[in-house]
């Protein structure tokens, strides 16, 4: 018997409801534990069962409902054993809405000191004791369950860009064995997602998205992006591959992005998005305003009495001004990456609901080019 | 024209109305520009425009009236003259409720490189970029004005202890002038308190006491202490003091305390104080309970699903375990400074409300007694 999260043994499997379209971009509501998500849809991410920096009760505030944990970080550090023990992610870190859990897969191949893929699994040292390790498709399901997460991502292959065509090649394949093998291991009625790998060849993402596709996911997310190629490899890529993916079931961006890259995506069909860019540019004061990014630190805010963002209505623009914010980021001030972090969450949980807006009104072009005139204008 | 904060023009002088006595323990009210401080009270401190790790509405919700503001480090960054320009200290922090500032001066005496004393002030090199800055009471009195402080401090010579005696002797006088030419100095109808000084000498201290209390002030201070001499030296002083300072004004304790002081030196008549231990330990992952104080990095609380304490009725001890609060920290995620501190100063507000009813009702000793049962029993 597994001890699951109470809530989740009943009906966790979510529906995707498509609620309007606009060309390719589509808007449409994720019903997943009595929760309406709406898409598109913008996941911070909640690395250390914390979104850095706030509360659940702020991501609240704001209006997220689905946030990401990442399962490498916890299975290290406190251990999913212990979260399980403690009652799973959501009551260990006090959130009572829906959270996504990725595989670890991607910090095997990123954040640890990789030594060996094999057909079983990645052989690793973790970045904090350095000890060794092995993830392996199985592993990595368990550990999600462990947490109780509402959707689990199957392990699969991250490659660098540019890649070895031949190695892609092999890659897609092995991702697609694990895949299957992820799904094979879900012992619970928790959500799994499969992921589209390929690199930067448009015909192995097309096999990849063949391939993965066959296989019966509640969704499906494209992976191996925004890992150092151009805007235009990326978005070349999702415009191939968002099309072939189901559409009954909700398409996940992983690791992107900024307002740029949702005005293009959204664009092509997409409509999940994960980033740590919100909260990690929070926290070096760079912040997202509607007439483009600030640099807090400037000396030309030193004086400056004005919010951060006329149009905005969050808290911090309701009551700081950009001096206060320059002062508490020049002195190192815990309360500049809170006050950061909310504004730039607030920015994109904004951006991400007028595109919907637009998108449901038929008027997603005339959006996008009136963002971008003030956006990129300043 | 000084440009002085709206709102203190009119009516700023505090009033002490004296609610009840439990032998020489107080309970009282200060008014303050239409606000009713409740005392004792616990001033937390916001060195650098915030309370560390802190919003202004989470200390309204744990019920904070007045907070510290400290003058040297406004007076360096961002400048005294730009907080005037932006409206002042309150509300270039979003803070309506009442501010304290100190003097800047202890600050000249243990952070800055002190260079020379002298009749005129206090010359010395600032811990930020090292340039050689001059401190007299005038200027500080306007640093303190330019901030819009609801209670001023005068500038005091501040002594380590142990200190020699003929040293001591000099500098009371030296601190008694410092007072004058501070009052004199005022141009505001803002507060200003005496500081007695005087080191570990009690006829100096009476001395002191005698020559500041001749002089009027709207409080009284006792500086000096919590320099890191014993606390038998450290109560032995405030005991000779306290029943010397006027009874129908504050009576402020600078620097201290922890719980223990709190009893200790609300019992010799004492209304305020304010310290940066609660702020400081809740970083450094040093917790105050009802059953004294946690580590909460230790080993033992990894699967622990108990409150911090079961006591509290606190927004962190409702809804996060302790072992939560120890991943936090391990992982040293912003959330455990803002957690741990807000813990920390809704158990210090807790306490010194339960110390004033207890003195209403006249159970100090009671009070007294049983909680230190609890407390150190642990």
């Amino acid at each position: 018997m597994f001890p699951y999260h109470k809530g989740l043994l009943a009906d966790s499997s979510l529906q995707f409801e498509l609620t309007a379209t606009d060309g390719p971009a589509r808007a449409g509501i994720i019903h997943l534990k009595g929760r309406r998500i709406q898409t598109p849809v913008f996941m911070p991410v909640g690395t250390n069962a914390t979104v850095k920096a706030l509360t659940v009760e702020e991501l609240k505030s704001i209006g997220y409902q689905l946030i990401l944990g990442n399962t490498y970080h916890l299975h290290l550090r406190p251990g999913d054993e212990t979260v399980r023990k403690l009652g799973g992610l959501h009551k260990f870190m006090n959130w009572n809405r829906c959270l996504l859990t990725d595989s670890g897969g991607f910090q095997v191949f990123s954040l640890a000191k990789l030594n060996k893929v094999t057909e079983e699994g990645a052989f690793f040292q973790n970045h904090i004791d350095g000890s060794k390790m092995l993830l392996t498709p199985e592993a990595s399901i368990s550990i999600q369950e462990n947490l109780g997460s509402d959707i689990m991502m199957v392990m699969d292959e991250c490659l660098a860009i540019p890649a070895d065509r031949r190695k892609v090649e092999k890659s897609i394949e092995l991702t697609y064995r694990w895949a299957k093998r992820s799904l094979a291991a879900r012992k619970s009625s928790n959500n799994l997602f499969g992921i589209v790998q390929g690199a930067e060849y448009e015909d192995l993402r097309l096999q990849s998205a063949e391939m993965i596709t066959s296989i019966d996911f509640d969704g499906y997310a494209i992976g191996g992006l925004s890992v150092g190629e151009s805007k235009d490899v990326m978005y070349g890529m999702v415009s191939a591959v968002a099309p072939k993916l189901p559409p009954d079931k909700p398409r996940y961006l992983m690791g992107v992005g900024d307002p740029l890259d949702f005005l293009n995506c959204i664009e092509q069909g997409v409509d999940m998005f994960d980033c740590v860019m919100p909260t990690r540019n929070a926290r070096n004061g760079s912040l997202f305003t509607s007439n483009g990014k600030i640099t807090i630190k400037q000396e030309q805010y030193k004086e400056d009495p004005k919010p951060l963002d006329d149009d905005c209505q969050c808290e911090v623009c309701r009551n700081y001004s950009r001096a206060y914010l320059r002062h508490l980021f020049k002195a190192n001030e815990i309360l500049a990456s809170r006050l950061n972090t909310y504004h730039n969450l607030w920015f994109f949980k904004q951006m991400i609901s007028e595109i919907r807006q637009a998108i449901v009104e038929g008027n997603f072009a005339a959006y996008k080019k009136s963002f971008l005139e003030k956006y990129q204008g300043s």
